[in-house]
């Protein structure tokens, strides 16, 4: 027996990983593997009934789950929080509580979706990249950040790695790369900040281990430019957490399908939290409305990372794709075919199913 | 008289200077204004002669001048050195030593090159925003920035800010936003970073004394999306180095103008540092082939905002607008027009002048 928390969060995070559990549920009647499904509550949620974003209870819960599937947190109900109270503490939270330090985020042109884009079709065609983001360490969670000084005048934020933190969120890249086209873009600011210097090393020397996939280093700045100019030539991509948060949101929407988004937060062994890129979308909130295909494309990830169930994972990837050549979406998806036909969250998800 | 320092770097910087020396000169020729211009080394050019990218001559030249006009540094020749005398060192010690704490980069579609972004002509017709970068602080000059523990197995950069140092920059972002559309979007990562959580402070209480400006936040991660999906939108942004360094070159490509990027290092007095966006791209040096038309407009920035000759920065605004309007540009621009005429530095720097 598998156990799977879901964390709905707010907004319109209970409409997604509902339509998301119903559709594991579905492609698990036809399997030998049983999977119970736990809920709990993460941040503004949390917030309204236990004061905090992220409740021991919920954290116990996730770690005795084999993997977590979360919805979406945040909304302007919670903005006026202190900024220790807030929603997105749940998020960073639990991904330093479970030890998740890859994000996984791949980023994929659907042809059904290819117009929609801001970018031109022949930037957009053959987009096929994974992020590779580390997710526990870096700016987010380095110390000291503070103010300190006469009056509290001076603010200092710490960019902390270990070797070993560098190490095995490279070497994830390494191993996915192999599992891909072999092509490793390793994206830092080596010629201003020691932290990325020593992010090159490990890089070159694990490079050693795996001769097969050829490696090169982009700088940040050049690397937000490439990923508009030339996203076609990227692979895999591994950088630091901060790098990664500006990268991966930047690349989201270059192939106009941010509504169709998954991530994968992963550690060492097979467990890991699943969650749309898309926020909480508060302003369209229990409507009906929203694109659940984020959230079930990240079931998808969930089965084939933490269940080792590969098959029925593409069976899902495959069944969202068709559905969207079928001409069905979410209102959210810019489209301008003739013939399309708009779809609620049920809607969509009964299709896929 | 006026000291204009002239630090031509390498690859094709020497060839771009000369292109905006020759405007400046021909300018100058019709004004009250004297001018000097003084030739001193700096990136790798410093290196071979110096050893070492910021000879104290270059620097002492610069403190004694009103502005300074930058090629560009840097080279696989000098990509072997040790991180500590590279190129790149020469640029950001001058920026330190200057003083230069206000880094601008206006982006503006120009109608003759629309059809060269990897953007959707809807996406680009009417963008039209500078964004202010802070130049000389955050992660770039922060300590402690080393390696440290058993073995040196831990690494540290420092994002380090004064309140001080924050205003400054912040009360220019507003000034100019006085003088544009009146609208300013501040960028930082408040979920995340103390030292972002005292910038939008700063931001909320400046914006107290310019009432007519509409001010809005933005997270690093979501103008990153933004920059590509609403580019429209911007009028100034402001943000920290690191945040500016990313934007700003991811901002850079929308347009399709890479090759006219202009930008200005400023400070309190008038005195500034001007250079293209571009890098020092040193396959096509000494080739006659260079774009100078970034460089060219640099050197209307200086006159704007360093000599005080706006009328005389706008005359070559408009004279670039206008050779590419009839056609001529150099080969960098992707552009496809039956008609064009691809021309070298020299010539279209003539027909500029
Ligand atoms: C909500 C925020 C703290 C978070 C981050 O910066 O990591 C989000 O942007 C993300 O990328 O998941
Ligand atoms: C060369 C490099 C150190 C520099 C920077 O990061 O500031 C450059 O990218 C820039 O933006 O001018």
């Amino acid at each position: 027996m598998k156990t799977i928390t879901v964390l709905p969060g707010d907004g319109i995070g209970p409409e997604v990983t509902a339509s998301a559990v119903r559709v594991l549920r579905s492609i698990m009647k036809h399997s030998q593997q049983d999977v119970q499904f736990v809920e709990k509550k993460i941040g503004g949620a949390a917030i309204d009934t236990y004061g905090t974003p992220l409740p021991q209870e919920t954290i116990d819960q996730c770690q005795s789950s084999d993997a977590i599937l979360l919805g979406a947190v945040g909304g302007p109900k919670w903005n006026a929080q202190s900024m220790n109270i807030r929603p997105e503490q749940g998020l960073l939270g639990i991904r330093k509580a479970m030890g998740l330090f890859a994000n996984l985020r791949p980023v994929e042109a659907y042809q059904a979706l290819i117009d929609s884009s801001p970018l031109k079709r022949t930037f957009v065609e053959n987009v096929d990249f994974v992020i590779v983001r580390e997710l526990t360490g870096g700016l987010y969670f380095g110390t000291p950040s503070e103010r300190r000084g006469a009056n509290n005048e001076q603010v200092v934020d710490t960019l902390a790695y270990s070797r070993t933190e560098i190490q095995r969120v490279v070497e994830k890249a390494f191993q996915l790369a192999m599992k891909r086209r072999k092509k490793l873009t390793s994206i830092d600011k080596a010629n201003v900040l020691e932290s990325s210097r020593m992010w090159r090393e490990v890089v070159n020397q694990l490079a050693k281990h795996y001769p097969e996939v050829t490696v090169n280093h982009q700088l940040v700045d050049s690397a937000a430019m490439q990923l508009i100019t030339n996203p076609g030539q990227f692979d895999v991509l591994v950088t630091e957490n901060m790098f990664g948060d500006i990268l991966s949101d930047e690349a989201s929407v270059i192939t106009g399908s941010l509504g169709m988004m998954p991530s994968a937060s992963l550690r060492s062994d097979k467990v890991g939290l699943y969650e749309p890129v898309h926020g909480s979308a508060p302003d369209i909130a229990g409507q009906g409305k929203a694109n659940p295909l984020a959230t079930i494309l990240s079931a998808a990830l969930l089965l084939r990372y933490s269940l080792d169930m590969d098959q029925e994972a593409s069976k899902i990837e495959t069944a969202v794709r068709e559905v969207l050549n079928q001409g069905y979406h979410t209102g959210d998806l810019q489209i301008d075919h003739q013939d399309d036909k708009i779809v609620n969250t049920t809607e969509i998800t009964d299709l896929v199913i």
